[in-house]
């Protein structure tokens, strides 16, 4: 098929009418199909059932000889940081391990920065009047509602396909109340992007205004190829140290989707003085970690094989899926004009860029078929997409037919919501929408 | 023996004599005991054994038919909260399940309240200029901590033996810059008091200058009894609804000396407000609980009456410790003057009033004795006890012998030490110390 615009009206009314059939033959089957988070789906929890019975009854007795079970042990237990740290890119003794969710150490870390600054810095961050982060767009809404619940404004820059667009960074970073900077830089939520070496060496090097900047370096995708060899990251934090600046990044990382999603171990990682601040705060916080679940996640994966093979399991239940969302997409929608779409090769999402104006259209012609999508516009700070375009497609939950329905169903969406907005333009209507 | 005040100065002489020559044969048998913190035994935490295989990779699947292994249910289980209802006083809808860390809860209720304000209140506090809480003294020293890293001011309130004095408290908080009071309404930390039914109730129903004024009522003990049926607590949450003032609790308690202190369940109850409020909160911090571990101790437990049993386990092996503590410290002091002390009938600690201005000296001595105890002053804010003569003896985790070494060691300090004040008041010294 054509670019819809260069359809005639007569053909673009026709295929208008063909649409609205295949919609209404589609809403007859009845679908409940949920597309919206980045959940791993049963079969890959199952992965990881050995960890369930773990540590097991028998010995709970570090490597150091401490009772896993009783208080204690803040940065978290040694051989886990061990574990953990290739993941990382730290040495084990620059690693701390908390709960089970890498979302509340960015919390904790804002949190901290906020009531008590950071090492750098010249006074708590809630004491410098408006302060700002930047929020390489689309992104994760979930990282800029920590900025919106504490009043850190979001500064909207785009991304590139190799990570955000470094000239903007770097003059918006010039600003001394530009305090920091959200980043997913491997498989980014939502376009899938890794961040090229260039981009990693312009953020570690940037000139910053804010002597006590911070990436927020949330590698939540740090293993999670779906191909057999993905593109390679930078580490920050070595690029942070050569460049002079070795307190400017806090690494993040969680097995929340490697293990359980629910009860997985999570990671901050950073400079000496970083991690010692951070510990510092934590103690105040609680007196440790839960340390048998991180002996239970050594005992499970015993090194770094243990997890590359595990990640290898994943990659076979989840690439399936990525498939078969690229072809609904494709089979639908190429040639149209009416989108573009990430292939990503790794993480956790297809990033769906439609026809500007008509993204919320789309969720809601989705919803009218059963398929549940995220909500226009949450790749936004503020849940505003400017263009109304962007959308967020998650197909690890449901069952591989799923997806392949739900795909379907949004790939008709996107090109009848496209259709309209053509007739729209044209001044026309689309019969019976 | 007769008040060592009472002792003609000879006879004093004599003592001192006598308890240096003790001194260096206890040195001599050269102990290591470590008698600092509330750490129940490795025999408690192997009444939970059972807890570390569980849930098992058989069944995840939660009453409500949910995958407790995936992201969600930030409330936590209902089963786990209606299973920690009775403990905590409050409906199961008005429970929150956290991590392993009460402490934690506490932490994050304070630093929500500094960044966005509570139910009630005008403004973050954060923005009110100087506020303080109310610390009920001898306390607990991690309570006072919070307070200290984010500048809020303590104000220490005498205990009665049944809870703070209460005269002292209401004409206290009167004053609107007092914002919160810290509370362990239960054997607490470390007098071993439990708070009368005529304190709660003035708790509750004290007129507060502040209208966003919180109790933070830290249960830690609110079932370790050391005694078969120990004395009742009034239902705090009850009592403030009950005076008009709902929303002026928040209850914390954790299975940390119930289960596994590195690795139970903490809880926040409340009032529906708050609840609402700590959720919107949570929310921002993570996308949910280890559901798992809450699964794992429903497993465990299955009712009350579970939990019940569970802590009768905990009396046998710790009441004995306790009765040690007491016949080594009554065999030394009785009827010395030299200090009195607390006959906890349940909670942690055993609280001993030195002669004043002998505290730091008695644990000075008794880690010549390779007995290590508690820093005197950390049972008061900013570690700082004006009278320098609260101690706290923690004699849960070390074995009983040890326990009873430790005790005779500490009785023996304390004992040296007043008759070294009082010879130091009379113009005399200690032969040889």
């Amino acid at each position: 098929m054509p670019a819809l615009t260069a359809l005639p009206s007569e053909d673009l009314a026709d295929l208008a009418a063909r649409l609205l059939t295949e919609l209404a033959a589609f809403r007859g089957r009845g679908l409940k199909l949920d597309m919206t988070r980045g959940k791993p789906a049963p079969e890959q929890l199952d992965l990881s059932s050995d960890l369930l019975a773990l540590p097991g009854n028998r010995d709970v007795t570090t490597q150091s000889g401490e009772d896993a079970r009783n208080y204690g042990g803040l940065q978290g237990l040694p051989e886990a940081r061990a574990l953990f740290a290739g993941l990382l890119g730290a040495p084990a003794d620059q690693v701390v391990v908390g709960e089970n969710s890498s979302l509340a150490l960015m919390h904790d870390s804002l949190v901290w920065a906020l009531l008590k600054g950071v090492p750098g810095g010249a006074r708590p961050w809630s004491q410098e009047g408006e302060i700002a982060f930047l929020a390489p767009v689309p992104g994760y809404d979930r990282h800029f509602a920590i900025c919106e619940a504490f009043g850190v404004k979001l500064i909207p820059v785009p991304l590139t396909g190799a990570g955000p667009d470094m000239d903007t960074v770097e003059r918006l970073v010039a600003e001394p109340s530009v305090k920091g900077m959200w980043c997913v830089p491997r498989y980014s939520n939502p376009t899938g992007e890794t961040y090229g070496a260039e981009t990693v060496r312009r953020l570690a090097a940037m000139r910053t205004g804010a002597p006590d900047f911070r990436i927020y370096w949330d590698n939540a995708y740090a293993v999670h190829d779906l191909v057999e060899a993905g593109p390679p990251l930078e580490n920050l934090l070595d690029a942070c140290a050569a460049s002079g600046n070795p307190d400017r990044a806090f690494v993040f990382a969680s097995t929340s989707k490697i293990t359980l999603a629910g009860a997985g171990l999570a990671f901050f990682a950073s400079s000496p003085a970083n991690v010692a601040w951070f510990l510092a705060n934590a103690g105040v916080r609680t007196i440790g970690p839960n340390k048998l679940n991180q002996l239970a996640h050594v005992r499970f994966f015993r090194d770094a094989d243990g997890i590359a093979r595990h990640m290898a399991a994943h990659r076979a239940l989840l690439a399936p899926k990525f498939e078969a969302v690229e072809a609904a997409l494709a089979a639908r929608l190429a040639e149209t004009g009416a989108a573009t779409w990430a292939r990503p090769e790794g993480g956790y999402f297809v990033s769906v860029d439609v026809r500007p104006g008509t993204a919320r259209r789309v969720v809601a012609l989705a919803g009218e078929l059963g398929v549940k999508m995220t909500p226009a516009g949450s790749t936004w700070p503020g849940g505003k997409d400017p263009a109304d375009a962007n959308l967020r497609i998650a197909p690890s939950f449901p069952s591989l037919a799923e997806v392949k329905a739900a795909a379907e169903g949004i790939a008709l969406a996107i090109l009848l919501a496209a259709v309209e907005a053509e007739q729209g333009a044209r001044g026309e209507t689309t019969a019976g929408a």
